[in-house]
């Protein structure tokens, strides 16, 4: 039995590819400097700013979310800027390291793993800056190691009131739950393919206010492939600086289509409800979730302990094994000690079932003593049972 | 959520197909009269020997299922032979029409919906024809739609003392249990490529005897397309007497390689298993199975009776409709008084245990009383989760 199992990827990213949108990789290349790319690329990126809710311009990086998030930084900003960042885990710490690198003069909120941001703690923060040096407030719409959603809208806002820049790593978090970039204010946001938009890993997609252009315009750090000056430039030709991935491309196109097709309230809701499910499941085994508050779960991940003096790593590995099902490690300090469970993108309530399914198994075979089977399956049954 | 929910094909074929062997379906068309194509087939027919145990030829077929049925009834007899049918559901019936298509005389043992064909009424009625007139035998390993498994080596047994030929229509049982080709004697022995293949429809593989080969030479009934001898007869040459289904072929060689690689014990073992979780989780749910008793029970499909005044198409398309999950429905006179759950080919543990849970959810929806959602995945559990 061990030896045939199918795989099913429940981690943060990549999420499992629909066929449809796998097999659009195999289509034929074409120049990308061609009147046919040009096209494609301009219906896109209308189509992306239907999904970001923005009038905002959108250009698309052949690059990782992480290559979206130095782009943000070192095509915003000038050397020896004052920013604030605010961490809640370790893509937090990202921003952080990115700072230093181009040479920010980053301020530095830090919280607990398990907790957002506090957005009266950011106001209390820039309401002393009365000279207005902070140029850009950093911080991720969801932490994906520490599972947790943060308030962007309320954050947003005090920052709004002081007039930094409102950057937002959303890779995990876009299309997991609501986000409303020009109604909120956001000046940059940064979307990666591998996530809720169902795709390998390969693109960024950035979402730059008319604020942040002009930021642009100024900016005086190093940047080249990377550049969104350069990449906003060549966009409105429909166009991309340096030579784009085009299979990744010819994948997106195919999943805003699909996404479109099914409308945000959908995604939003079923992002919510694999999280309530898998919440109410893991809770009705006895198991401690790392971020215990429900106003601020993330859509997209579930952090878990393993119960008792149960080993996470085993747990994972056992999983793995016996069931063909990847659950992601901790990060930093938490290696080792949690297991996290995604349940975004194309991830479905079947697979959520079964996975709540196997997961009682391990936990008893691993020897956590009074867990009954089929228990922790009913609680999600109880969440993904309710209609319409 | 409804509107997003993948699709799981919980039906006796076609089952869903692995990306791996999807996949193989784009490469590069070739030559089928060159010599990449004929090596590619003399590789594969040994392969399938292995698998088939058998040392006996095997051809390759472009056609479904009843294509190799139908090769093997024009291919192999003459007009008027006698036959003997052991027919327990509509596939068996297909002996009964494909016979009388071509003109033999077929006498017929018919069995109730959810019975297995009892060999010793084959050896009563074979005792009786003592001047060998009977010159086959046809019944099904797996009949798909009761979902019963006939006792291959009993029944081969005894037509094997008799000295017909005995012809299996093996196309949803093979794989998904033990068939011992040479050591039974099985003349002729068809396999469809959706079934435990994990491939899409369009190809049958037929395995011919020696026995079989000599009356192949005699046959004077009409077949062209069909014709098992101008199949054996390009295969030596690792030909197809016709263009074959270049494609099918390509996902063939990688299905092998892959069942190869697993081994036939593994195979037998994970259909073994999963037949008996939907069985233990079905009646721990209260539901009366077609057929009840589990030394006949299909390792393919598991057909099963609406619970109380249910109605069958109802429960089908609800698990269609809520969880994307499509379930087979009766046929013949069981059309709409049942529904088929298939177990077979790429669907694993995770699936069984989340269409236990769907099926829960729905049943109770619909209106059944007093099921306890969890309990019919506990009762998969128990089963699923013991070790090899």
């Amino acid at each position: 039995m061990k030896k045939y199992v199918s795989e099913l990827l429940m981690i943060p990213g990549p999420t499992p590819v629909p066929n449809q949108i796998a097999l659009a990789a195999a289509k034929d290349m074409m120049s990308h400097r061609g009147g046919v790319f040009k096209k494609l690329m301009l219906d896109l990126t209308a189509k992306l700013q239907t999904l970001l809710q923005t009038k905002n311009e959108v250009v698309v990086l052949s690059a990782s979310g992480t290559g979206g998030m130095e782009a943000a930084v070192s095509s915003c900003f000038c050397r020896g800027d004052k920013v604030l960042i605010a961490a809640v885990g370790n893509f937090g710490k990202r921003w952080i390291k990115l700072a230093k690198v181009y040479g920010l003069e980053a301020e530095v909120l830090e919280y607990a793993y398990g907790q957002a941001v506090d957005p009266s703690a950011v106001k209390a923060l820039l309401a002393k800056d009365t000279e207005k040096e902070i140029k850009g407030v950093f911080f991720q719409m969801n932490e994906t190691s520490t599972a947790v959603l943060n308030d962007v809208e309320e954050i947003a806002k005090v920052v709004k009131a002081h007039g930094a820049l409102i950057v937002v790593d959303a890779i995990s978090g876009f299309l997991a739950s609501d986000l409303k970039i020009d109604e909120w204010g956001l000046d940059v946001v940064i979307a990666g393919s591998q996530k809720a938009f169902m795709l390998p890993p390969g693109l960024a997609v950035v979402a730059v206010s008319e604020k942040a252009k002009k930021a642009i315009e100024t900016s005086d750090l190093p940047h080249f492939y990377l550049s969104l000056k350069a990449a906003l430039k060549q966009a409105a030709e429909g166009q991309t600086p340096y030579t784009p991935a085009v299979s990744l491309i010819y994948q997106l196109v195919e999943s805003v289509n699909l996404l479109a097709e099914e409308g945000l309230d959908s995604i939003f809701d079923r992002h919510e409800r694999l999280m309530k499910a898998v919440r109410s499941a893991l809770r009705s085994l006895g198991l401690k979730l790392l971020n215990e508050n429900d106003g601020t779960a993330s859509r997209a991940v579930t952090a878990v302990y393993p119960p008792g003096n149960l080993n996470a790593d085993e747990i994972r590995k056992k999983m793995k094994d016996d069931w063909g099902i990847a659950l992601a490690n901790g990060q930093d300090e938490l290696k080792g000690k949690i297991f996290r469970i995604g349940h975004l993108g194309f991830i479905d309530p079947k697979d959520v079932l079964a996975v709540i399914a196997c997961l009682e198994i391990v936990l008893s075979q691993l020897g956590m003593p009074g867990i009954q089977w089929g228990k922790g399956v009913q609680a999600a049954q109880n969440v993904l049972a309710k209609g319409d």
